[in-house]
């Protein structure tokens, strides 16, 4: 008989280096037994996703718990009939590219009213990727990049040309209608919402440059750092899943900063700084999966996606992300001119484990996930697939403490437990 | 009086880890004596430039030469005149991308019949970086990506929005235009040669997609995947600089592959993936700066300026680019199902040097540059602010090795030398 029991439990938000110990004995190596791999086939994983670091309302906070839940429960479905954590991934970022969120259908207008996305998937299994950048009609660019990854895992194309990774703009929109993902018209593209905030915020600008006006340049630059982008406007939406083999895949869609230029990239079609995803093998003890939100510039030129996967490999899971998101990003040298740093992360890793006093039969996967930000808060939702419905939860910046240079960070640990007595 | 003394010297092509030793002493640690920096103001630097990984036929070569020459002369007479490193390896760059070369003006045609450019550049003293990608109708598409990177560093545009560090396609080119660079219309952009290379590429499809009729997709693309993209359409172009002060900064321009789609993003404006640089400082001992070169995938999957560039940090760097090439390239776990791996590097990196019997008056950089490429060939061209012209050089895979899996490796070193006695 095969069975399987999850174990999900929350640590407590901490913003000092306070040690947390797990409560699992961790196997960093992955045992090699004759009947390993076969054990290991099953169906199930963990999907961790979010719907923005930035700023969540208590209003709100009902609508984004919602889009995590539904998102979570359809990574889950995927798990559950034997999807890789790749196609699990894909299936959570369509649902969390919700007109709700700044992904997709209903994304912040840039400075001419329109709307362009990036989005990117990268998969741990095959270390393959695909992102679009600057992409206009389409309802969820993350099926456009999820389609890049797919083609070019099967070879080249004709006359041994090299499939692309990376598509932007109008190029991106075509590869994807004839792929057969349809497109959508920009009036549909566009929520009243979006559009609501696109107004308010043209008045801001123009406001802004009025008041400018006299200064000279330098001058006028440096007084309108106080009136930073409004961190509301930063909720790009991610997904990290590991699925039952130990296989993980990440995942990023975003609509950009509110007011954007046309043509801007961020992170989130950027490799190494929206996503990353690697399988555990001989050379690192842990799979790892990554999904970062924020400020595009500042998550490009930290290349947080892979700095935050790298750190994964310490032992101490917590203190390795407290230590990368203070080091590698608030106080990173690559941002030492920027008063304020805004961002946040998911992040996955697992390994094999074994009960601290194992009876031969029973083996697992210990998942351990985190989410860390600097923005004033983050909505998260997670679940297993042997959970019943998803977690969710409001993350917020303690008390007192300012954005863009302080951090939450939290988690939880969750065992995927594979019985065959 | 204040002088200075070049001194530069070829090492032999090594294709094994065969020990090469520095004929200086090196100091890893920056001196900050209480005059180091008023003693190292100066104006003079190093620079080397390639103008593509790829194949350089002996007809071809005197032009590849030329154009290589004319570009380290630019960034010299940049350096001689007071410029930072950023701003030398910018002017370099410009004259790379001659009509001749596969970046800016003459570069490869699209699927569409169209020229698409990819261009960035970074610099190592203020760790700004700025690129654009698919961008038509410019003729030197890093002069934008320049232009991103000093607007940028003015700090936030009106209403305290973030400037963007990457544009892509329309997007870009009207940031262009509206920042001072003049479009130039398609037709100026196309050479005789892209549109006749245009042509014979689009019959060799059309002829290898009919052979393919009959065979299933899966054979169709195993089968063509012989028939590589012609090595000899690979040529981005590329430079790298350090000035007297020990500041460095690298650039990176391509038209990307031939018969590309439209909207297809390569390395050359991928962050970490097409040039890197950063200054020594407290954390690394050697200033590094890197530029890549070849297939755009393969380069973006592997990071491979920013890999080659922190390999720089180990003692030997011939034996760091060597390795880097061989277990981050050719066999990077990342391209595992990739039968050929094309591209190339430049790489600089510096430290401060004394003699080894030093006076104590005397102090230097030491400049060490090396190129390395798995194509058939690579052209490049270096120049120290005491030269009186380039040395150039076309270096060849050793004879009898498969191109994609074998490497070349070659390189030098260069003493700037700072006499103040």
């Amino acid at each position: 008989m095969i069975g399987f029991s999850s174990n999900v439990g929350v640590m407590a938000s901490l913003t000092n280096s306070e040690e947390q110990q797990s409560p699992f004995v961790l196997s960093n190596s992955w045992p090699q037994t004759q009947d390993s791999n076969k054990k290991w086939k099953g169906l199930g994983g963990f999907v961790l996703v979010h719907a923005g670091a930035g700023y969540h309302s208590e209003s709100k906070a009902k609508e984004y718990k919602h889009v995590c839940k539904r998102a979570c429960q359809k990574a889950v479905d995927q798990l559950k009939s034997g999807a890789l954590a790749v196609e699990a991934v894909a299936a959570a970022l369509v649902e969390v590219d919700s007109p709700f969120t700044n992904a997709g259908m209903g994304s912040n207008l840039n400075l001419s009213g329109e709307i362009e996305c990036d989005a990117s998937i990268m998969d741990g299994k095959s270390l393959h990727y695909g992102a679009v950048g600057a992409i206009s009609g389409i309802k969820n660019p993350i099926l456009v990049a999820n389609r890049l990854l797919t083609e070019a895992q099967k070879g080249k194309l004709s006359a041994g040309r090299i499939p692309p990774c990376f598509l932007v703009g109008q190029g991106a929109q075509d590869w994807a209608v004839c792929h057969g993902i349809p497109p959508c018209p920009s009036e549909k593209m566009t929520t009243k919402f979006s559009l609501s905030a696109y107004k308010r915020n043209k008045r801001k600008m123009e406001l802004a440059e009025k008041m400018d006006m006299g200064h000279n340049q330098a001058k006028r630059r440096r007084q309108s750092s106080g009136n930073e982008n409004g961190s509301g406007c930063l909720d790009t939406v991610g997904a990290v899943v590991v699925d039952l083999e130990g296989n993980v895949a990440a995942a990023v869609s975003s609509g950009g900063l509110a007011m954007k230029h046309p043509g801007r990239v961020g992170q989130a079609a950027h490799y190494g700084c929206g996503c990353w995803a690697e399988n555990a093998n001989d050379m690192i003890s842990y799979s790892t999966a990554v999904s970062t939100s924020g400020c595009g510039e500042h998550l490009i030129r930290t290349m947080l996606a892979r700095e935050c996967s790298s750190a994964m490999q310490s032992e101490d899971a917590h203190q390795a992300l407290l230590e990368a998101m203070q080091n590698k990003f608030i106080s990173s040298p690559f941002l030492a001119s920027e008063d304020r740093v805004l961002g946040g992360v998911i992040v996955l890793r697992c390994c094999r484990c074994v009960e601290a006093q194992p009876s031969q039969n029973i083996q697992g996967l210990l998942v351990e996930f985190l989410w860390s930000h600097t923005t004033e808060s983050m909505c998260v939702g997670y679940m297993s697939a042997q959970d019943s419905k998803a977690k969710t939860h409001i993350s917020r910046l303690p008390p007192g403490t300012v954005p863009g240079q302080s951090l939450a960070i939290e988690g939880g640990v969750c065992r995927l437990m594979n019985s065959s007595d």
